[in-house]
């Protein structure tokens, strides 16, 4: 029999899908924010703090899955009839709305970074967080493509700033007016009538984004009829012929050895359209301005297989790869994949003002980028320990903190041991535990004295490992100062 | 007629009680967290970062106003019968559940810090918004009163750090044992029958705690019958007999010139109340560590007045007011008021776990101490501006792309104008706008002759609002160096 007894009491657990970050993780993580938005201030971008939470009508539904059930939003109304409000998906909603709200205040063009956590209202899975940290840069009222180019020249800058050296990643690009373009090619625009396989093309849109993860085979798939999964699941095609699917299948595979070669395909693949054209000049352009810079193929490269699965870009598009491989959960090597993407959304700040207004932006996972530089064993993964002061005599409190008072204004992390004093090893533990370098102690006989031993217990662990016993007696891992030297004598140890 | 034409348009606006912040507010916040959160890591205390989200039930109900309609926060659920889920409404209930969650795991004592958003769904009113910025630091595992002293005196640490001088604040020290050993000897506490009187202690609690606000016959009357406010609603009262009343008041009423005094008055209050006894001990302690620290009563003082409205504290509670006079909205001077508070709450742990955890720790509210300094006028203000490259030939973007990249590879601050070119006197009204220090020019003649023009913005604005004509033609603001000097020419504006 259960038993029920006593006060119910809550569960001790994070929501599912939602983590604690302890220690390093914070610190790391602060780092790389930090050094991100060093590089966006640098390029002239201000920063922007929204809040977590938007109307629901201002933040729009712009996540690619359109035909899952929820629509991947936390959303809650406070009050029958009152407006629903959401926490934000991701930080160009947000843009989007102070762009319209302020337009007549904002400097135009408005370069601004935004950096903070989004949420997913998403199954949690395996290093699938319902909310994780995106950092946003984004240039609004910018007609030109040189904003584009600058966003992909900063993301590369980015990337080898937070420690991905050259030639571990990649940054591709490609533009949604060519793949309009071809579309147009085969038959499934019509410019005049934009309405007419809408439906058809976001299918197509979805089924080149899954490239990675499909195959070639499998996008043909999606294509056509449609495609039956391991699980039997079978995924709608859109429903193009064998011709329509070939034209855009070449645009997939259009990448040529250099940029010209690439801007010549995919040239000949959306032929008399007008927007297709526009949109190769546009890549034409892009890529002459990286290659000026000197950001070449080894950094930049166009890469028609680039999409992005959102519906809101009207432009060039870019995605950042890391291209090294790691270790799955199950051992087996696998590329760490997308960690930033962005493109032009031109149409985002007109759902409020009627008005188009050219904006442009990429946005960096983050949390996807400390788990690739975490793989990599590019992070420390601690904090230094602070200088643990023990405990002794409860009744000389005031002196240890004095001591630890001393430390700190010598700029040295250093704290008093608060549990119960009274067991000594296990304040020796917690000093351990804390990866502190060094314990103070100081009992009456050293109070009597004016002295402190200190013990270096980075010393301590490497004598206690290959120490001989006589070693070990000497013990040089502790040692008798006065306490007027005790700042000198943490110093010389932690310069060690 | 209203029109309804056309699509329906989202209102381009942030929910009510909620707000952007603009480049200096973000930089001016993060500048002071970043150097709380030094205090902080001096002192021992390690960074966790929990998610925004919490289950409604982890979370339980601690905002102080029991008597709310809506209960403060905002909460929702996923699904009918799913679990209700909230947005934090501070950083103690989610310590509160980590603490339990990974007990076996933390050192104990585990000193932490966490800084972020924390939400309210209250009214909002003027300088009141929904969202807001908490900096907190606790002790759990630390059953001394030396952990509270600690606390205390990082506190007046935090405050000097982030710009508030000696004289500027005081952070004011009482303890919940003492007030309800002041109950127990007013006959509203039976410590062998906590449940009875369990009501009028919290109305007195609550009555304490608007004692700045209400004065003393306010409190008093809402110890008694109750009180009736100006708008004629009526606050029921504790329903204290007079006798009762004046020792409440008494209490209140209690401070002394030292804090040996205080304590004495305290002890004389309380009577033959063992946890009296107990509490007055505690700030007898808590004040002789402090004084052997020298943290004097400039700085920190032991002040009965001080409750803090949260039915959760256990022990010692302390508050960081700021001392000096602002204006009010209608441009009175008012007293800034509460910056920062905390204290000791040693059941919030056993919630979860059934056992008790002592834990103390303290809640910097950033967003108000921000606010107090740009009210004194002790913040930038402003952020430094980019350099602005303008563009005279739109076909030479990659040349002006490259000088932009040469000032930031030297570490200033650049960027290309990226809006239309056309009209020159828009690219330096950008400049102006953006706070640029200088604009660099340089057109098809300065191009063929290797140079550029560079005009000092700030230099500039001077000469433009003291000049004479003869000054303004010598154009002292504007000067040509060869492209290769660019980067010193730069540096030495800059310096100035």
């Amino acid at each position: 029999m259960a038993k029920d007894k006593g006060p119910r009491r809550p569960r001790a657990e994070a929501p599912r899908g939602f983590r604690d970050d302890f220690g390093a993780e914070v610190a790391e993580r602060k780092a790389m924010l930090d050094t991100i938005a060093g590089v966006y201030h640098r390029y002239g971008f201000d920063p922007l703090e929204t809040p977590a939470i938007e109307t629901l009508d201002a933040l729009g539904k712009h996540l690619p899955d359109v035909d899952r059930p929820h629509d991947g939003v936390f959303a809650w109304t406070e009050e029958d009839g009152g407006p629903w409000i959401a926490l934000r998906y991701d930080l160009t909603a947000p843009l989007a709305r102070v762009a319209a709200q302020y337009r007549n205040d904002l400097p135009s063009p408005y370069r601004r970074y935004a950096m903070g956590p989004v949420w997913r209202n998403e199954k949690p899975g395996p290093g699938r967080f319902r909310q994780f940290t995106q950092c946003d840069a984004d240039t609004v009222g910018a007609p030109s493509v040189a904003a584009d180019a600058e966003i992909c020249a900063m993301l590369s800058d980015v990337l080898e700033a937070v420690g991905i050296p050259r030639g571990d990643y990649i940054v591709r690009v490609n533009n949604r007016k060519v793949l309009n373009g071809v579309m147009e090619a085969a038959g499934l625009l019509d410019p005049a009538d934009p309405d007419t396989h809408a439906e058809a093309r976001g299918i197509v849109l979805r089924a080149i984004d899954k490239l990675d993860r499909l195959g070639v085979s499998g996008v043909r798939a999606l294509l056509g009829e449609g495609r039956k999964d391991e699980s039997g699941d079978v995924t709608a095609g859109a429903g193009l012929s064998d011709a329509q699917a070939d034209v855009v299948m070449g645009f997939l595979d259009a990448r040529g050895a250099t940029a010209a070669e690439t801007c010549a395909r995919l040239r000949a693949l959306v032929g008399a359209s007008a927007l297709g054209c526009d949109g190769v000049a546009e890549l034409e352009t892009i890529a002459a301005l990286l290659e000026a810079q000197s950001y070449g193929p080894d950094r930049i490269v166009l890469d028609p297989s680039v999409v992005r699965g959102l519906g809101y870009y009207t432009g060039p598009v870019f995605e950042a790869e890391l291209t090294f491989e790691i270790l799955d959960e199950k051992g087996r090597p696998k590329q760490f994949g997308s960690v930033a993407g962005g493109g032009r959304y031109d149409d985002l700040v007109k759902r409020f003002t009627g008005q188009t207004v050219p904006a442009t932006g990429v946005s960096v996972g983050v949390d996807r980028l400390l788990a690739a530089l975490r793989a990599k064993g590019r992070l420390a993964g601690a904090i230094p320990g602070p200088v643990v002061v023990t405990v002794m005599d409860r009744t000389r409190m005031a002196d240890y903190f004095a001591m630890a008072a001393t430390l700190r204004e010598a700029g040295i992390r250093a704290e008093v041991y608060l549990g119960n004093p009274r067991n000594f090893g296990n304040q020796l533990k917690y000093a351990d535990r804390r990866a502190a370098p060094a314990a103070i102690i100081q009992g009456e006989d050293e109070a009597a004295r004016g002295v402190v031993q200190i013990k270096d217990l980075a010393l301590g662990a490497r004598i206690a490992q290959d120490a001989s016993l006589e070693e070990w007696k000497a013990q040089p891992a502790q040692s008798e100062v006065p306490l007027a030297d005790l700042v000198d004598a943490v110093r010389r140890i932690l310069a060690r």
